[in-house]
């Protein structure tokens, strides 16, 4: 099932906060992305670069394990990783270990260890809390059913200069592209866009040089075609429209 | 401005959860009522009595300081409350002092302290993340612009028999009903309905023995009148439809 999930708060040690908008969209066949673009960029660095986070991935990057009915692990190895493509400073290298709980209430919570200094350095917990939103309403609805119905699309591209992942769920779309051996933000590019009722896209967010080779039309497709946006070839690799 | 906000999570030392579906509705005047019904009640005495808590109260019965651009001290004062009505042991009474932090992404962080043994003896800190939602929509709709229009309407009891409050606040109704000389959870009453697109009234929780006495007509009112509902005259206080 298609899933869109809104993060609602970051706790580290005991400091609970959130600055961002974040949303994690998972295709049916197990693609991701996660977008964290600060709601309020304060600092030049911030407003240079106006993400928390960002990274996406296949099912190849990512291990679920069923502990109970409520509680899973989660093993990310990211495919694309803003933290790493850029070589900021003590973040985390490699694998995350993840917890995931399912509240009563519907909500998640995903808690797990970093390791910003290196496996050798002591671990920093965090805890991450996320509320399911429908995928099939433009504005943020919160999933009380938690079922959804709708479309899960997975657009994918790795060439010699580009890489990128672009997952629609719904009326929802995230994308990420990156520029091969840029490794500044300029290489570095996003879109989020929603689906009004009217069918247009109403883009709420972007960033990068690159946003117009991100694909805009999401009908007619089949896996395995390539799709040409601005002389950037994706190939579409999952299609339940 | 009224409002509306859900509860999305609920941390007492360094646990954090949430089982309810908690919205706390806040009239233009300063009414207010927080229903905090278990989303899944599965103990005996979550099934009898399926709330963790509920509350209401009047202007007089809140303080609210400005402290900074984002923060607020609020210092309540409930005029009604479920844990005094049933005399729950270890439960605080009198004045919650409560301190709100607006985030950069719109939510709110509630902290405070309550006494459940006595303000002689050691608090307890708690932390309570609010969502905003949007007071003009049917579903839980993130309310991401912090505007809100819509209708403010406030009745309430206070005679021989029964002591409550109805606050609507644009298509969210939540009611606290109460019999008096009673302290039993037999005594209790609760609602809580949505106006749907064809202007029905769609009830998403109830509680208790006398909900057909909470008003279900909220237009041609106007402050001071009374109005009757199965026997029980209640007195419009706020009116702005």
């Amino acid at each position: 099932m298609p899933s869109i999930a809104k993060r609602v708060a970051f706790q580290v040690g005991s400091d609970i906060f959130e600055r961002t908008s974040t949303f994690s969209s998972a295709s049916n066949n197990g693609y991701y992305i996660s977008l964290r673009p600060l709601v309020k960029p304060s600092k030049t660095s911030e407003i240079e670069f106006p993400l928390e986070w960002a990274f996406c991935g296949t099912p190849d990057n990512i291990k679920i394990t069923q502990k109970s009915e409520n509680v899973t692990t989660q093993d990310f190895n990211f495919w694309l990783d803003t933290n790493t493509y850029l070589n900021v400073p003590n973040t985390h290298r490699g694998e995350v270990n993840t917890t995931w709980e399912t509240w009563e209430c519907g909500s998640l919570k995903e808690s797990g260890s970093v390791f910003p200094n290196g496996k050798s350095s002591p671990g920093v917990n965090f805890i991450e809390l996320w509320q399911p939103m429908r995928i099939d309403k433009s504005e943020e609805v919160v999933n009380i059913t938690g079922v959804n119905n709708g479309r899960s699309i997975v657009f994918k591209v790795d060439d010699s200069n580009y890489q990128g992942l672009v997952v629609v769920v719904g009326k929802w779309v995230q994308g990420y592209l990156s520029k091969k051996n840029d490794g500044t933000i300029k290489g570095l590019n996003f879109i989020r866009s929603v689906q009004q009722a009217d069918e247009s896209y109403e883009t709420t967010f972007k960033y990068g040089s690159d946003i117009s080779k991100f694909p805009t039309n999401f009908t007619n497709l089949k896996v395995g075609e390539d799709v040409t946006v601005n002389g950037l070839a994706w190939t579409v690799v999952e299609y339940d429209a």
